[in-house]
């Protein structure tokens, strides 16, 4: 099809006039579509629901090793849970702690802890005077929320292809001692759902950081969140990487069962090396009785063992695959050649991003938002909320029927076609 | 009885004999009783095993306002949940916010947060020189662990029958900035089971910090922990006091239904005014995607209300009475006027407080180890772990059953007469 770019004024206000009669269909009709946030669907909530059933008042709640559930004891997690959760994010058990629901709590926790206690004895950072962390941009916004949160300074870093532009983080991690960090969704990334490639892994493996306390903050949201079953991504273990390169202790990777079991109850964990997790143990004995041993039991019972848990994220994929694949089939019927935007085909994950033409994304979510389509605010993917081309707009797929998730891309394409070609008649 | 202290040195020499004689009965008999931690016993447990069938695959779990549990959504938690355990701690719904097991990890948040974010709007603590907490002695070991972790100075306020030594906290707080806080468990305390008087709460809720940002930390772990139905102690709700004489932001209410329910899968909340829920808020929405609502449900599912969790503690009640009784009547019979110790009968809670002859509380612990008995450390109850009179004795008589408890406490008098003999000989 023919690109906006290339036609005269007239055939852009020729086609202006015809997106506009389309937009009125829907600008009036009360719709309420919301493509804004990474919640899974009632159909998906679902396939869990036998969770609520492998125990009862005749179930023992005695772990394997004989600890019961129900009592105190046990600070960092039942041994079967770390042996489920390590063979979902393949690690170790051994180099695992189980937490409570939420993984982003768990990373609150590994900043709020070097804010006040360093990392493996080094100055707290709250002693510092600045302390710098390191944002491939588009990004997860409660990652960057985080950081602000905390008082430290974000720099954007480009995302490419295969992850982060590495040129530029070998460059400043190993050149500034007040980087302390990089936050990372490496497999099916929040929002463009890139893996980060081999070569990408092995760079951050091999990092020589200017400050002792730099870690790579490693959230693996999404490493069994495939949509086919063979045509999966392959993100190198970053663990067993660094471990190989004599940098074992460079990494907390964060994992959760959110988008597995029940985003509202589920099981987060941290793994990491063995000398990071006596850092780590010592605030958490301080910190808490322990976390719900129940409902680690819970998932252990209901999953099994990873094979449990692969066939269960297979039920997701044939639930979630359609979504996505319409969405794409639509942005390509629509948008291919038009050079109106770009975006990837993700294999996993929960999310899409559409990089609008520079200057538009505000504009078009706005213009959705008018039609009853909600989208992620734009510029929420990048810290401080300023995206500097205003052109990424996060999609996420899961959360409407196929049905209700059609006719929100449908109006998504049209804003987009309108609001480029308001800017190109704008700028012509 | 005769006072050991009166007794002449042929006396206690015979005496000791004799007790050695019983105590070699024990010391290698291989015994292995524990009245060391305030677990409850599988018989309590037990009581909770219907909590298992409330939910099920066939239950919905929405909430009343049509929340879905299972999803993302609802920070502070459900309103079903806010209303039990407002009506368990004597406080509106609106006051409260629900967090996941263990309110020790609330606690943590509580002083992490205003380490790094202050209160309020004040510096955060970790800007200042130095910080300072009243520790009412003896107290919570686990309180203590928290302030010394972030380096907060402790400073002992001695118990009285009446709560905390309320002349030594009035000229503290109001004379000192750097006094940020106060531990108090105030009803049932831990360990002496002392409820705070009505005076103690009114010149509480009347205090003049000289630090805007001084919080009382208000562990009310035993609220409805009863050990009989009529005859309890009545602690005065301390917000409603804050707030009829013009402190409403003074206080962090604290607890949990870990000796309810489950201590391994329980909900824990803090309650407290309007503008430090406003402060804690802003933390709470950076820090996590939210609690285990679906175990919020449960509970509330399984307790419905406040009468159901009322018959449910008499049960808990009808399980630990006799124990604390059987050890009150050992105590007074084997011990009433021999000058070798002091306590306290309880009406409530987990523990009690053994208060030894000066300078023997290490040696009768240790004794009864020898013997097969464990009991907390002496010195645990006070910050940094130093009793500075080595007097004080935890007792824990939840977990061990009533035989166990029989033989342990049959032990310890024996061990308490036998260091207090030791003492006075030593010293004559």
């Amino acid at each position: 099809m023919q690109s906006f770019q290339e036609m005269s004024r007239e055939e852009l206000l020729q086609e202006k006039q015809e997106l506009e009669a389309a937009y009125q269909k829907y600008a009036h009709s009360g719709l309420k579509l919301d493509m804004s946030r990474g919640k899974p669907s009632v159909e998906q909530l679902n396939l869990s629901m036998g969770m609520m059933d492998v125990l009862n008042s005749g179930t023992d709640l005695e772990c394997e090793d004989g600890t019961d559930c129900r009592n105190y004891g046990v600070l960092d997690g039942i041994h079967e849970a770390k042996v489920l959760l390590g063979d979902m994010i393949e690690c170790h058990p051994d180099n695992i702690i189980i937490y409570g629901n939420s993984s982003l709590n768990v990373m609150y926790d590994a900043i709020s802890r070097s804010m006040t206690h360093g990392v493996m004895g080094s100055t707290p950072w709250c002693k510092l005077d600045k302390v710098k962390f390191l944002c491939p941009v588009p990004g997860y916004d409660r990652h960057f929320a985080i950081t602000e949160y905390f008082g430290i300074d974000m720099v954007n870093v480009p995302m490419l292809a295969t992850g982060p532009d590495m040129d530029i983080v070998e460059d400043l991690v190993s050149s500034d001692p007040a980087v302390k960090g990089i936050w990372c969704v490496p497999k099916y990334s929040n929002p463009q759902g890139i893996t980060y490639s081999a070569e990408t892994v092995r760079r951050f493996a091999r990092l020589k950081p200017a400050a002792e306390d730099f870690r790579i903050y490693w959230d693996n949201a999404y490493g069994v969140h495939h949509l086919y079953d063979l045509d999966q991504d392959h993100l190198v273990e970053i663990l067993a990487e660094c471990k190989r390169v004599g940098n074992p202790d460079l990494v907390y990777k964060f994992c959760s069962t959110s988008k597995i079991s029940f985003p509202g109850s589920g099981v987060a964990a941290i793994a990491t090396s063995k000398h990071n997790l006596v850092d780590i143990k010592k605030q958490l004995q301080i910190q808490t009785i322990g976390h719900d041993k129940v409902n680690q039991l819970r998932h252990v019972r209901f999953f099994k063992d990873i094979y449990g848990m692969t066939v269960h994220m297979k039920k997701h994929a044939d639930i979630l695959r359609p979504k996505f694949e319409m969405i794409n089939d639509t942005l390509e019927r629509e948008l291919a050649g038009r050079d109106a935007g770009t975006w990837i085909a993700p294999k996993g994950g929960y999310f899409m991003a559409f990089e609008a033409m520079e200057g538009c994304a505000k504009a078009i979510v706005a213009k959705a938002k008018e039609a009853g389509v909600t989208m992620t605010p734009a510029g929420a993917p990048y810290p401080y909320g300023k995206d500097p081309k205003d052109a990424t707009i996060r999609i996420a797929p899961s959360y409407p029927t196929l049905e209700e998730l059609e006719t929100a891309t449908e109006i998504f394409v049209i804003c987009v076609k309108l609001v480029t070609i308001e800017k190109l008649l704008e700028n012509s």
